[in-house]
């Protein structure tokens, strides 16, 4: 039934847990799996006010290849984790806020599952800000499938 | 992986693919599914300025015997198609609010999956009242797959 399930991957905790479940559900389903990882990179220019003062170009360099570099490594270990199982897995990396770029992946490609954590904001922050799954859940074009 | 599964149904449209996604993971995970819909009965003594005028007790008495009874029969036809599949399927009637049974049921019983549907709300409806998907996917016990 699930036979491309694309994966949200981050550094938090219960990213492990998705990634087991995505391990589980993906053999279960004789799936490829497609690891998405979302850098929140800084691009200086759309801070004007920021170049020369808060932040420098340099530092912005800096922070950019520290992203990278943290994306690069979440999205091995998270292959290598699911690879372990006989699963074809492929990692993406992509740079902007996640939840718009994780719905914009399942509207691009042909998508039959998302798993994605469930980060537990609390009830105030939830509701400012609204939480990523939250957002996937509304607006990915295929079910999602929330860890906790 | 999952064992025992909660399947929220109601009469919507989108509980149709609830049920068929319950019936394909049920019988990939060897799983029990437990069906349960909530029905939202009347009690005239919650509402007492309506006794005798807006609501009578034998008008109140005649729609709660039309919820359950629509209930019962919702209730019956998923438990054919679950169990048409091969997988044993027990159904529980549950009266309240809906998001709240079924995170009560998640957190009374073993449960490792709730499917449920998304209803859709519109934004502004669903900041306003918040879908029962995104309150059970925030505060049952475990995993929730969102089916659309």
């Amino acid at each position: 039934m699930f036979k491309k399930i694309l994966v949200a991957v981050d550094g938090s905790e219960i990213s492990k847990k998705v990634i087991e479940t995505a391990a589980v559900v993906g053999k279960g389903n004789e799936a490829e799996v497609i690891l998405l990882h979302v850098g929140e990179e800084i691009n200086l220019y759309l801070y004007p006010y920021a170049r020369g003062q808060l932040l420098s170009a340099q530092y912005n360099q800096e922070y950019n290849e520290t992203v990278q570099k943290q994306a690069k490594e979440l999205l091995q270990i998270a292959k290598e984790k699911i690879q372990a199982n006989g699963i074809h897995a492929i990692d993406v990396y992509a740079c902007g806020n996640p939840a718009q770029k994780i719905i914009e992946y399942t509207k691009e490609n042909p998508i039959d599952l998302v798993i994605i954590g469930n980060r537990g904001l609390g009830p105030f922050k939830e509701m400012m800000l609204g939480s990523v799954s939250h957002k996937v859940s509304q607006l990915a074009n295929c079910p999602v499938l929330i860890v906790k």
